[in-house]
């Protein structure tokens, strides 16, 4: 079989459920690309003859697909270290706000940065994702609150997907806060946002998904479904931020309308569960936000397991409430922190993560067929990467084969 | 003034009491270095004209003392991702210790593990420290509890003082747990550690100061102060494990002994911490540890802030309960976990470690005369070293001048 690239010597968590092994292990594997598919993965016994252009011995590391963070605002303007210092040293809120502090500080910031400046600012953040393993990253807006810079930090990461190594989709969150200029009129904002916003943003090509944040100090059900009606008229996929700070049944409102996924869920309930596993919505759980908001509301997985819904994990990369860029400290948050199985945190990082995005034809296992995206790792069992804190095993980075 | 190297256009955070503002920080500063020693420090406006072998433009950049990681265990055999994994599948501590978990799976490597191999895999973990500027750390043995694994422990240790560019202090902790020889007979194995092991260990120079895990679990305060005494009489420093699972009046019996530090603290009461800030025993928190084991009763931050006692921070890098090897998340936890702010963080890593290790006249704040070790970081402001989570903007690391 002619191939580009072979690797040889490895062992392999497919993280395939069709393998049938924990991990979808294979020991004393092989995986071969060509055109930046995988053409062949499995066993070395079973493999045929390659001839391979390039040829690998990995050494006995683990290769495990390329890590996908399904949820991230990565592009966005300033930062909030200040804020954070004056938090800890014993500010009120409205002396934060004073002091200029707050989301509207990153709406500020962002609407005020050019794409150049956006880019710069977002690339530091995307390199670290990419330094332990990413391939696939998703980008949401939501710091503009108003067209320009909405269309502005969809454009910085449509930017992003044409020129690094890394595959992006793109989230249009207008839906993110209600801006100042629409204080006390969320419903006037999520008109907007679900009209012209949204008709500038398709008609730009701009957005893979619509996201609304669907809670008490954001928008209500009712502005959230008027947004995914809009959205889905276009064709475009929905996700929804639900149940962080209460039960406003967001969840289970995505999931009936087919949402790819519903994210952070603390306070989902059994009956939300249940309609995200039926419809087949993916629990995107974020213990970095979890762990920054210092919240003690854990999500139901427990719940999750019991009715089989997909739950994935992310980063949710964002200077506000997770100013976290490392996709292997939330796979031991989500273990320490959740009481997830490495196993179930590492399939939130690809398999289910894949599902998140709408890729799970395309990438988040090791299967002949899908584009070949790798992380090889210097480790001894794939437990490793969620059980060690703040330490980077990752050999290589392979993106489109390369 | 004559000197090696002269990093202009930075801004330092000297971490000097005497420059009285936060972070003792000078815009604009200077810092100038002969024979590894900083011969100067402070704003440009008052340098002498220098004469430099070598002027570096630091463009703005922030410099801090290189980091200090005052309480590791860096040197071991083995892992415990395993365990760790079997605990989250529902193992009960009898089947994990049956499968061969727990603190004697890790005595059973390190006894069977040659130096090298000690080193090798200490060197990865020792990388993880130095990527994130760390040019001090104290390393402890106690994971090989018989004469001769404890001294091939701390020989290794020793080895990464000579061959690496990184100061090593070593601390011999053959009283960190009763081992499997002795169970039920603490008090002949802590004779046995104050008596001949520590005649071993003082005899060829092994260790720099001496440790005592002070708890239900593993000695009482009266085996913890046998040992200590026979330190003392050594000539040697001591140090303690206290008040991590139960208040038994360890860190005050150590303060009342002239203890550099006490460790961990969680159970400390006040009269623990006015013992400690009377006797200058530096708290030596450690929230990795606090993080991994999911603790919820947290160090009395308030009352050592109220008494004066000096807050130290480290990785507490081992693989049982903190197998963890960031200081830069250290900093977040300290700050996220136990409300410490960015400087007292900062502090716990720089000024206080360095107290903690009793080198407080050479290394931890940025003052001529001290050693010249250095981190140079691509930040705005300090604070940020403790809000960002999985981001390491270290620029250059410096050691020794170099
Ligand atoms: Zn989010
Ligand atoms: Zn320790």
């Amino acid at each position: 079989m002619a191939c580009d690239k072979l690797w040889t010597n490895v062992r392999l968590a497919t993280m395939s459920l069709k393998v049938g092994t924990p991990y979808g292990a294979i020991e004393d594997g092989v995986i071969a690309a060509r055109d930046g598919r995988i053409v062949y993965v499995g066993p070395r016994s079973e493999a045929p003859v390659f001839d391979a252009a390039v040829s690998i011995d990995c050494a006995g590391r683990w290769i495990t697909p390329g890590l996908i963070d399904c949820h991230t605002h990565l592009v966005y303007g300033g930062d909030r270290a200040h804020e954070f210092e004056l938090r800890l040293q014993g500010a009120t809120y409205e002396e934060i706000a004073r002091a200029g502090g707050g989301i509207l500080s990153t709406v500020k910031a962002t609407r005020e940065a050019s794409e150049d400046t956006l880019l710069a600012s977002a690339d530091k953040r995307l390199a670290a994702l990419m330094a332990e393993g990413v391939t696939t990253v998703e980008i949401k807006s939501g710091y503009g609150l108003e067209q320009q810079a909405e269309l502005k930090q969809l454009r910085v990461a449509r930017r992003i997907g044409r020129e690094r190594p890394v595959t992006v989709r793109t989230t249009f969150l207008g839906a993110h806060a209600v801006p100042p200029e629409y204080k006390g009129r969320s419903g006037d904002y999520a008109a907007l946002v679900a009209g012209p916003m949204l008709d500038a943003v398709a008609a730009e090509g701009l957005a893979d998904a619509v996201d609304v944040f669907c809670e008490g100090i954001a928008f209500s059900p009712a502005e959230t479904k008027a947004v995914f009606e809009a959205a889905k008229a276009k064709g475009l996929a929905i996700k929804i931020h639900a149940e962080q700070l209460s039960n406003l049944h967001g969840a289970k409102l995505a999931a009936e309308m087919g949402a790819l996924s519903a994210d952070h869920l603390e306070y989902l309930d059994e009956d939300g569960v249940i309609a995200m596993a039926k419809a087949g919505t993916v629990a995107v759980v974020l213990p970095g936000a979890f762990y920054f908001l210092r919240e003690t509301q854990k999500p139901p997985i427990e719940l999750m397991r019991k009715h089989g819904a997909a739950i994935a994990l992310a980063t949710d990369a964002n200077p506000g409430s997770s100013p976290l860029t490392s996709p292997l400290l939330v796979l031991n948050m989500a273990c320490t922190l959740f009481r997830m199985t490495p196993e179930e945190a590492l399939a939130g990082l690809t398999r289910n993560a894949a599902t998140a995005l709408g890729l799970q034809d395309e990438i988040g296992t090791l299967e002949a067929g899908k584009r070949c995206d790798l992380a090889i790792w210097d480790i001894e069992r794939p437990a490793e990467l969620a059980y060690r804190i703040g330490f980077n095993p990752l050999h290589t980075r392979i993106w489109n084969g390369q």
